[in-house]
C-alpha cells in the first residue's frame, strides 16, 4: 500500500468557477482516515459504546462485519456538515437523511461529496438541498484509489450566503 | 433553576413488560446535558468547527439563534444509536432520517425517545424501524420539566436479538 500524507479535514475543492454556489455544483472534502483514537473519542462524547465499534469479535459475530470494528455511522456522517460548514461558515442544518450502504471500518480512509440539487432564496437566506455521499477509498488491492459508496442521503441547510469561503475554517 | 444530579448516558427505561421488543414499545434515554466541553470534543473529532457551535456572536447573527451557540445536530442525534445500542448491543444501523425542528443550545438538557414502528425477522436477524425523537427539557421557566421537540426522524437497525439488555453497556 502506498504511503499517504496526512491532509487537513475541512478544506475542500469546488467545481464552481464563479465563487458562488449554483445548482449542480459539487463540493468534495479532503480524505479522512478514521483511526481507533477517533472512534474512542467519539464513543466518549456520544456515549455510544456499541461493541460493533470497539470490539472486533462482536463486530465479526453479531455485527456480521468480516473486517471487524466499524466506525460509528454518525461519526462518518459528520463529514457532511463539516464539509458544508467549511465552505459556508454559519450554515444551519435543517435535515439530513442517511442510508448506510456499506461499512466504514476503523482505519479506512473516506471522502465526502455534496452536490447542490436545489437552491431557494427568501428574506436574504438561502435554503439549499444537497445530495450527500461518502465513499471509502482503496478497498481493492489492485486499485488503491477505488471509491466504494458507504453512505448516501440528502441534506437541507440554510446558508447565510451562496459565496464559497475559500479558506475554510481556521483550526 | 433546580439543581440536577448528573445521570449516566446510556441506561434507559423500556415500556416493554416481556423483556422482548414489540411493535409500539418505546425506549427512553436518560437525560443528557450537552456542555461546552462536549461541543468542543465533538468539534475536534468531527472536524466540524462551524462557528454557530463555537461562537455566540455568529450563532446570534448568521445563525439566527437568539440564545447563542447550538449543539451540533449530529452530536444531539447520536443519542438515538447510543440508546438503541445500549438496549441491543451489537445493533447495526441501516438508515436514519433527521429533521432539526428546534435548536439544542449549549448547556441544554435533552432526552431521546425511540419507538418500534415495525419489526421484520429474517435469517435470525431482526430489522426494526424506529421513530426517533429528541426533546429539550425545561425551556419554559414556569415548567422546568416541559419537553420541546428538537429532532425527529426514523431509523432502521438490524438487531441481533429482540431481547432487551437490562444492564446497558458498561462504561
Amino acid at each position: 500500500m502506498r504511503m499517504r500524507l496526512a491532509v487537513p479535514l475541512v478544506r475542500a475543492v469546488s467545481t464552481s468557477a464563479s465563487g458562488y454556489l449554483k445548482v449542480g455544483d459539487a463540493l468534495r472534502s479532503d480524505r479522512r482516515r478514521f483511526t481507533e483514537g477517533d472512534v474512542a473519542a467519539y464513543a466518549a462524547v456520544s456515549g455510544d459504546r456499541n461493541p460493533v465499534h470497539l470490539d472486533d469479535a462482536v463486530a465479526r459475530g453479531a455485527g456480521g462485519f468480516s473486517r471487524g470494528r466499524v466506525v460509528h455511522g454518525m461519526l462518518a456522517s459528520s463529514l457532511f456538515p463539516a464539509l458544508i460548514a467549511s465552505r459556508f461558515p454559519g450554515a444551519v442544518y435543517a435535515s439530513q437523511s442517511l442510508r448506510f450502504a456499506a461499512p466504514v471500518h476503523v482505519g479506512d480512509e473516506a471522502v465526502a461529496e455534496v452536490k447542490a440539487l436545489n437552491i431557494k432564496t427568501s428574506s436574504g437566506r438561502h435554503i439549499v438541498k444537497f445530495s450527500t455521499k461518502c465513499f471509502t477509498i482503496g478497498g481493492d488491492e489492485d486499485d488503491d484509489e477505488e471509491e466504494t459508496p458507504a453512505i448516501d442521503g440528502e441534506a437541507m441547510a440554510f446558508l447565510p450566503t451562496l459565496q464559497l469561503s475559500s479558506q475554510g475554517i481556521a483550526d
